[in-house]
């Protein structure tokens, strides 16, 4: 029988189960808490994960099922189908990417998460050093400590808008750096690196013989500004390996289709890789892809335009507060929100936010120690449900700072 | 820009990159070489792939439809879907698994490849050894160094119906053993696992602490005899793991949706490795799944029974043939033929078969040492076409039998 005795014992797990089970695997917990509260009925206002709230515009949708119902349903190229490859190519010389970029630089695999962990277990040994701002996207970790690669955190100074130091960045390099891993458009708070410090991380790369990671799925929903993409510097197209999908600027997170732009060696270590792991992505959910790029729907500007306009909203309604301060976001669907001023940790304030005032958010430490004092809330719910998550949280913050006011207060009749 | 200069240097690859380009990645060099031909309009008949020529039953088709058209496009459950795990419980129970066998049992990953590799991930360290009967399907070493474990082959022997012998299996153990990895039914030779053999290795796992994989992607097409899951067994729940789908079965090769059955802790550690590498399957797929479960299609009986008669259609063809002789397989959609009289190695003449005869197959080394002298043909064109496809193996195996004898055989006038 499965025993339900806890002293039976199976044989050993691999060492790597304890290198992904960190603070990242555990980050979602108050997510799913909501979840479930609000699958009870409860007025609860979740904020707590990067999904939109529109469904895939309907000709994606179409371009899926004509494809299902012709039979497309066999096993597809590992690569991924030629067709999309070279659409995705194309999309990536027309976001700032290396112009000779062509399908052969392209591998398609279940999602960008999916491209990243492939990316990192092609380019890292056991004991390599990465480097990476923090806070950064809570998977990072598991993923780069799933080789048995160590991550070297640098720290994105809030006070600085949560841009890196590229002196930070250099005295982080050591012999055994072997990449530096960049998230632009940045999760969790939405800044982007301005071309200066492209320019500036791409020489540390070339100077140090380093890979340059990339993580752009919000290169799509940048608010003002263009993307850059390091593989067009000089130089860096033969170390730089780009990640993105079409999830979040086309609502398609649950079709997990993303994509790996890279040396052609690296295709065919991917290619090797996903013949053991996974055997090629969905051709109908492929095909919804190069719909996706053939016409691209008028949802697209209406989504990016109304994550502008929920951004918009948060600033406006906490402009006036004394004890909560945003960082607008110039790209994403996430913003940050300063709550140092309650002197709680934020673990403990997204506790308390999500068990007295119904609003689930991730606090900032889930992103690394440099957003310990900041919340992220995700821009996945209309207006008007922002403006009452942002009173909600106002208030819960007031609270916290009278309490801890009145705590630091000595007691009258204690004091002699 | 993007290099052709071929002393332009990256830097340097994991070396996992080295670890699954083995043999396993370019055993499908001939069928992609076949696919092209065809693709140009050729004669050519594909037996290299197990891929049915069936497309997915419409009313599984429908049920994905119908989940897109509601907007089921976001994430999902990491683990999967509650309803769908409760299904694949219900189904392994059903299959002779374990009877406890719950929800909290089972992981959906993208695949039954995905599964192996991701369950290869929790349950092996570098160094580990991994028992593997020989011929094996070809992804198996690939996933096993992919951990920095070795795969340890054990022969079945040719002569004996690839049927394990014990006695070798427990020769191959190790104080460094960690797991027996079993396929039964078997790809690529059809055969199953009888009881005692089953019983036999159980014995193994339990005196040696070690894991017992099962690979089982065939158990829906058996075609005499029944499945047995071997978690049923005593003390052999907390140290055995099932992997399956439904790509097989009912045709869904490209859907890539698969499921692992384990204790409870691996479930927790395929979570987090899911977390990292996946972030979920998609849920109009897990829809779709769940339908397949709920109502089976009547085309399912009709896939199998065909395979069947395939199967005896290539058994009566080459019947009478004096180079070529079959392994009736007793489930799957794959067969063994011998083609050792023609003593050509099975590379040779499986590049000749495809070259000069349009037929592609693929060659017996390409799963391990002990299928040389075999090809393995998949059952997935018509019986006709397959008779055809027997007919033009038949016409090879004699012409290289004729060389050989003639080669072998003294010139005259070189023999004073």
């Amino acid at each position: 029988m499965r025993s339900a005795d806890p002293h039976h014992v199976s044989p050993r797990y691999a060492q790597l189960t304890q290198r992904i089970a960190g603070e990242g695997a555990s980050a979602w917990n108050i997510h799913f808490r909501a979840k479930a509260r609000q699958a009870r009925g409860e007025d609860v206002i979740i904020l707590s994960v990067g999904d939109p709230d529109f469904d895939t515009p309907p000709s994606i949708v179409d371009a899926a099922v004509d494809s299902l119902r012709r039979g497309v349903t066999h096993y597809a190229d590992v690569q991924g189908k030629q067709a999309l490859r070279e659409r995705i190519a194309a999309y990536h010389r027309a976001h700032g990417g290396q112009p000779e970029t062509s399908a052969d630089h392209v591998a398609v695999l279940a999602g960008a998460q999916c491209g990243l962990y492939a990316t990192a277990q092609c380019l890292l040994d056991p004991g390599d050093e990465v480097i990476i701002p923090e806070p950064a996207y809570v998977t990072y970790e598991a993923v780069v400590q799933s080789t048995g690669a160590v991550p070297v955190w640098v720290s994105l100074p809030p006070d600085e808008g949560f841009q890196p130091r590229p002196a930070d960045i250099e005295a982080a390099i050591t012999p055994r750096t072997k990449a530096i891993l960049i998230n632009s458009p940045h999760n969790p708070t939405g800044q982007c690196l301005t071309p200066a410090m492209w320019e500036t991380i791409a020489t540390l790369c070339r100077k140090h013989d380093l890979w340059l990671i990339v993580d752009a799925v919000y290169a799509d929903l940048i608010f003002d500004g263009e993307h850059l993409s390091p593989d067009s510097l000089p130089g860096m197209a033969e170390r730089t390996v780009v990640i993105s999908s079409l999830s979040k600027s086309h609502a398609m997170t649950g079709w997990r289709l993303g994509w790996v732009v890279g040396p052609r060696p690296l295709m065919a270590h991917l290619v090797n890789l996903a013949l053991c792991m996974l055997y090629g992505c969905q051709p109908f959910i492929q095909d919804a892809a190069i719909a996706a790029f053939d016409a691209p729907p008028a949802a697209l500007d209406m989504m990016r335009e109304t994550y502008r306009q929920r951004r918009d909203a948060v600033v406006d309604t906490l402009r006036d507060s004394e004890t909560v301060a945003t960082l607008p976001p110039a790209a994403g669907m996430f913003m940050m929100i300063d709550i140092r001023a309650t002197g709680l940790s934020t673990h403990a304030f997204a506790d308390r936010l999500l068990d007295e005032h119904g609003v689930s958010v991730l606090a900032g430490e889930a992103f690394g120690a440099s957003a310990a004092g900041f919340v992220r809330l995700s821009l996945t719910v209309d207006a008007d449900r922002l403006r009452e998550a942002c009173r909600r949280i106002e208030r819960c913050a007031q609270e916290c700072q009278g309490e801890s006011r009145l705590a630091a207060r000595p007691l009258d009749g204690m004091t002699s």
